[in-house]
């Protein structure tokens, strides 16, 4: 099937993080690829592949990256489509660069940023999905059921929790 | 016509800034409400505005809160529409509150943060268009175009300031 | 008994720290309960859980949470009770994500925060039964034992260090 | 009356902020008294104002402070009455020193930390009226009344907001 | 005169700030240009102005921008010159997220970053000098010179200083 | 008199806020002198100022700078003398910059650092003074006699602050 | 020998790290003791302690303290020594709040701070024995060598690298 | 050869991070030197050393120093060849208070500052080798062909990554 979302990083060591947002493009049955583009080391393959993106079908960018992060925004500035920046952890800096260099976009080029690290790459994939699922509503009906998922896995961690405790004092 | 993005704030105070949304959506003719709903003085307003937001026809919501930000994470804890969150500078803390507050959400609930304070409103606003433009040729096509113009604006700007200095040394 | 007390967590993976407000309350002998409730997983349960909550004579309210650490602020916003905001280290920013998240509440809805992480589940305890032992001369005499433990392990360890330094030079 | 609650600030240049404590409990009917007493310049006032707090009949105290902010916790050294730290701004670093010098407390003696600067004054008023609702039903319904007065105020807002934009595009 | 060194900026609301670089350039007869180009507005005008550079005859680079300032990076990826990298004060972060974003630069990209703001506009000026200096004695001179003065400088006000409180006590 | 006190500062500019620390030395009767002596601009005086200090009857050096404050350090790199630091805001980072150039020391060069700003350079001063006073009981005296004057001024406004709320509710 | 410095931490779990201050001091043969004492958990002890320094013979006080360190600006509240303030990492903030917590003391109580945590104890150390040194020739001239001993480690140091270099291209 | 470039750190403890200057330069067969020089422990052999830079054919000088890293600024003030400076992890602030220190330098004294840690002392190389590339052709040639060695590399691992994910949803 043709990629809807394109999950991006600027370095090959990133993956392990960025597979994040590819599990739950899977889980969700969300068809997506993924690529290595460096901001810095090709240029000129991200401008190519961010003029080319919305022409072979991709919907939605996702884009993680560390330090002087620029991948999302150059991307960004290169397609209309929806870029979702991840900040990675990359320098003694905890990620805090990386944040500032996603988010803090001057007025005309949004990257939609979310968490730093692991939890920032889940959230990438679901965003990615909540978009899509704008115009999919078999997709829509699954990120639901996701979302119950997750609100059933925690009252069933709280009921065990609440017994462990019960007649605490 | 039916608004198609809901742009919400914590207090009627940070209307100033984020008019720039309002700004943005109505010149790319993108039809839009404005409320404010807060996660802590009427919670149960935000639970409902969310809950019954796809229904009445909402595509996107763009948040925007200072301080202990919690209003666009509320939000996407209630929907499942794609939610733009924008950090406001309501502290001495220069907005660094509200972009923690906004961005670090836990996995499963996205929020799409962008730039702190007016930037940011400016950017929640394109963003909303760069998703509703996905199923939109003729936004798409305003989208492109106000990004032509910030190029155009951009490269006369830099004619001027050549000409200025042109000779200098 | 009733549980006077509540500690409430986000996620059962912070059960480790949190566990630190139980002991403290245990030791003092206040009757408490442990719940996993989620300001974003578990939006309604959060909701009910606040809403209820003087009804079944619970009195404070403990919340521990990190990254976007909405969940003291959300149950702040759904009762008069005071609520104890505990902000954890669950992202590459330390904690200081959650403070921020925690602390800088809006004017009409305080969140009594203590320190981050550990320290700070320990600190939620005792200031449940400093409020606690405002109207209980029992418990009140229960902490004032605890503090001169403290002082007095204190005095010994002084001591055990400043004869291992005697005469040091 | 007897004060329940003591407003204690470490200079009297911090009044104008900590002044919205005092408003606060003012139009809840809390008796309340105000004090400067620094931990610096009058250590003995602070000690013998804390050891003596809980006989003279005060039930909660407040205390703002900036930079190397040491009075809060100061007090909670010699009281075991719940004592609410207000971090003020009183040098560059824009009350990011007097978060930290508040918040972090080591484990025994907690502050109830709130916002920095004026929506934390107005939250310890508020914190202190919770605090001693626990005991008295009649504040306990003006702290409820306070609170629907917010609501009705942040739905007033909206509906004139929504107005201002309706049609908007 | 060909310019040896161009004095670029994100926008042309930067030229306060970044023109103290041409005044430091003009003062040491240093030929250059000034050019206004954005990294996101015309990231295609960034990509040719660099990778032509060094064959127009330009030697060093400036490249002022605030924010998530990716310009100097940009630059930095299309040529093999020298980059000086000047963060910018230009939002409510006060350059902190450009100094991220500027001097955060992956191993193969080096942006030679100076101070925020004046002083690192100044510095930027005095850089490209020191840079260019290496195979131009004469303008090594007028470098060593512009240090005499300064040293001149300080040391007669140290002289005024130092009468004016002559005496002290 | 043998100044006993040399207040050194990076610039003439830096003179407003240094003042103070002239004018607790002069209230307590303290000989001092002034200079303007740059780490940086005349590297050469501020090493001849720190090695011929001790041996000109100096015994005290306080040292203001800004930014990249590396004043102080420097002329605790050349004496044996206690140096204090004072750190300075002189760019937009609010004189954290100053505040980590001038205390994060490596082992082997302490530098007293004293608060950001009108707050250090007054308790630099009061350093110097307490430094001194270990061998000029006069001197001690009059720093004591300052200590009370302190307290009195601040119990002075404790009881003007609890007139003007007596009664309060 | 009567102690010149007492080394004090707010708990024993501290000595590890300030055990450097007394290596150091103890190899410049300065005459100091250990104690732990908390300006939370021990705060009369502390009181007493720094009241009765100077009458003990004490002339310097070193104090190390994390999270919201009191116990350096406590002691220099009671007592008119030199008071040296060592920030420890005890909390996640990695002694950030250790440091705002000491050396942000407002005007009239000086903390004479150094860098967080082992480098701090041992200039901690090196400072007091700077200060000692004033009256006691010996002890100058002790300070003076372990000053060259510390540039000759370093020279030998860099003729090791250098050689191992030698001819590197 | 005569080394064209020194790299010059603080410490031998710095050496395992500033040998990625000197790989980066070896493997461009640039002719360089490696000192330990320190801007506190030896500021003579510092300034020797700037001041002799030049007259040894020294052109470009690469500094690497941590927490009040002081080097750099110090070394700029004695020569006017361009001086490059690493912020280095040597304290619990994870090289931002090296950062502050080295980039923040006043008007007048650039450091061409580079990223924290492994990443800026690669970057460092490289910015030296940019810097005489510009009047060394095949050096120039060298630079540019590890360029494209970076992107081939980078192109490399998207093909394989590319392949992993294929068919990815």
């Amino acid at each position: 099937m043709t990629p809807q979302v394109a999950i991006v990083m600027g370095s090959a060591s990133d993956l392990p993080v960025m597979e994040k947002a590819a599990e739950v493009l899977g889980s969700l049955l969300v068809p997506f690829e993924v690529r290595v583009v460096s901001a810095h080391r090709t240029p000129d393959d991200a401008r190519k592949f961010a003029r080319e993106a919305a022409g072979r079908g991709l919907r939605v960018i996702i884009a993680g990256a560390g330090g002087a992060a620029a991948l999302a925004g150059t991307l960004a500035a290169h397609t209309d489509l929806p870029v979702i920046g991840v900040p990675l952890v990359a320098t003694p800096l905890a990620g805090l660069d990386a944040l500032c260099a996603t988010v803090q976009m001057p007025p005309g080029f949004p990257v939609a940023t979310v968490a730093i690290g692991e939890w920032g790459a889940t959230n990438a994939g679901l965003l990615a999905a909540r978009i899509l699922a704008l115009s999919d509503p078999d997709l829509a009906a699954r990120v639901a059921a996701h979302r119950r998922g997750m609100a059933e896995k925690t009252r069933k961690s709280s009921r065990d929790v609440a017994r462990r405790f019960a007649g605490g004092r």
